[in-house]
């Protein structure tokens, strides 16, 4: 779903990536972490779409609240699994989100 | 694919989306901006992934380039379409990229 975001400005992770063809347990993994990501402070929303690539984008109230979850233990052990199983490329890109729009029929 | 982005800083938009169930003409004009935003002064390149929902990333030299392909003629058309065809519900988010880090196998 589309996260609903407080006024700008906030933070966006834009994590893009390329998967292999290993499941092994990465459903499970990436559910984990969204509900993870959630009780994190700072944490705003997330919005997640996949078809030949995958999108993920989360929002944080600060650059503090990036390093933190960044730094999150069993965060970094899903990233070191997700560097050997899950992905064969990735893009990690810390965003300062200065004007949003929106539209709803 | 994932877009081969110079190094930060640059500019991304965030485009998310939640479509209707009206197709008439959504890939075709879909695909056609696409083509002219990579025509456009300071394109770096694009990102797009849908399943539930859609997310497009366009990555931008400057505001000023992503001020000028708002201002398109043709891509204003485009966006009039989509709020009366296409889109449910999007929220479009201008970032500014400071910092990126990639991962490959």
């Amino acid at each position: 779903m589309i996260a609903k975001t407080p006024r700008p400005p906030y933070y966006a992770v834009i994590f893009s990536t390329l998967r292999t063809d290993t499941d092994e347990g990465y459903e499970e993994t990436a559910r984990q972490m969204e509900e993870l990501a959630k009780r994190q402070e700072g944490y705003l929303g997330i919005e997640s779409a996949r078809n030949q690539m995958g999108i993920t984008v989360s929002y944080w109230e600060s650059l503090e609240s990036i390093s933190k979850w960044k730094n999150n233990i069993e965060h970094t052990v899903a990233r070191e699994k997700g560097r050997l199983l899950w992905y064969k490329k990735y893009q990690l890109r810390i965003c300062k989100v200065d004007r949003d729009y929106g539209f709803e029929v």
